[in-house]
């Protein structure tokens, strides 16, 4: 099996509702450096999993879509909590469906699964795998 | 599948039996930086795989049975080699304990399977996963 | 001259005002992993610069007053932009103050200047340095 | 199961063919920063999963093979791409006939995959897993 | 004193002369990791050292003069060993060049001076400071 | 001016004496990941600060003297605590002498200064920086 990972970051604002959160229940925020592993049983004939420069290009798009944003106020993630596992399966579905749409070419469609890892500091990070 | 991980670190004196270790027979010691990965289907009523900060304070906890020890000296690890990959078990089975007991919160119990990996220098890192 | 460096990180959220910080003028966040080096140029009685620990306590101190809060909201922070650079100057202040006031103990006072560094992603950090 | 990486480097020249590798067409180079993971069920007599000075040894020698070359003009490589996830592959499998051969001894052999990690830069890797 | 530090990356192939080089006498290449640090008494009336996002855009013009090129090919490089830290002074000069001609904006001449490091691997890396 | 660094480690056992290292007074030990800068005003003949393999190996020498030993035993340390910054100095002044003594070529005695760093974990560190 390989893997091919590309890394990005994004700064976002927001809450949680729920008492396990204790002081992140206030209004505060994140930088979360993601990193997404593009997983295949085979290389495709340029000898690569992806292209990482596309690869690179399409997490960046999905993350400009939650940059500089207060997630509290975006309808997409009314009612849920955007913990960072949370948010890890949320880019993952998003990259997936760029995938599928051939953002990263006809070959591309060969991968198998998809891993999204977001790093929340220097001592906590999460992540979510899923078939593609 | 969704993986929440922690960091936190231990610094222990010990040594190693067996030719194979060469000079690190001497008494010795390390910092390990120590990651504990938690891993389970879906999120809980909240969103989350466990709580940051209370697996936090478990990791820890385990950790400070082991700080600033004498590993040799210690009757639970009476004639064995404390290498990197055996405390990475020690560790991964005593957290294990924790969250059966309910140390993470009753929700934590759905977690399935954890993975601890120590650090022992930039150069070398060992890991034991197991089911919870 | 010697220094010694403790790591520790604060979640928060903030916006700017100015044409120059273009989309991070809308409310966001950041995590901050804050390094905060002392410098002296002999080592104390014990054979250190500071003790670790409780410079890590103090660290901690310092960032607990600006964790999980908009600082947008935060009356010290009236009329500035809470750029990486102008909160290292901050949290070095802050920190200045703690020694001046003897929270490291008497020998800490010989510490001769303060470095702080935040690192806002992985690609852009920033620091203040500044005399004690 | 237990996980045991050592970390070592390699700096070589090569170009690609193919459009979908744009500049990267041209000759040029890069640092390898080469992670190999052994991994197996169950620890050896001594407690461990490989000697770990022994596993550096290995990856040294099979890198040495590569090292301070152009890829470009080494017969191993004609015809194909050596991309980041191709060359992954072939330090696996290279290590993977050390092992067969008994360079990390007998107790070794018990090793049941293999991964090999190549970072290109702090944000770019990919990583090769097989059966050993 | 403040600092502000951006980072980013090239690849990049070369050869050196000087039997000091050994084997790296060979045609080889390095993926250098790329930080450029601005440093200034005090802030512009923003609050910054510099903008961030001009910064990073500036540092990636310069290395875009270098990337995916043999350096042994390029006349700026006739005549010299395009070591870590030759190349460190290279990028430096550039950078400074574009900052004179107000590249960064009117208020970023206050920069007092530049220091930019190039790692080539996780166990070497160079750097290069000089006044602005 | 210039700067090269180069990066190895070292794991020895210790203890401390003195109130103020708590639970650090029992004896334990430590990964030190040990960064060794040389700075110098100009490049030597072959364009470079000092042979980053050369010095490689020199920095492996110190560390040999000290890895895997229990330093509380060592006749050198009798009477101090060796605690991160002491040690910082210990190999800052034994790297000094082997420059002096010619171990990286004529051109390096034109080395101005060294910096060695100990990172204890990956939230402290500690460094001593000497003229040469």
């Amino acid at each position: 099996m390989f893997n091919v990972t590309v890394r990005d970051h994004v700064m976002i604002a927001h809450s949680f509702r729920g008492e396990v959160f204790g002081p992140a229940q206030r209004l505060h925020g994140a930088t979360y450096v993601v990193d997404a592993t593009f997983r295949r049983a085979a290389l495709d004939a340029d000898g690569i999993v992806v292209d990482i420069g596309r690869a690179t290009e399409e997490l960046h798009a999905v993350l400009a879509e939650l940059a500089y944003r207060n997630l509290d106020e975006e309808p997409a993630f009314a009612g849920m909590n955007t913990s960072t596992e949370a948010l890890a399966q949320v880019i993952a579905d998003r990259l997936a469906a760029r995938v599928h749409a051939g953002a990263l070419g006809a070959a591309a469609r060969e991968v198998a699964a998809l891993v999204v890892t977001l790093h929340e500091s220097h001592v906590a990070w999460a992540s979510y795998e899923r078939a593609l």
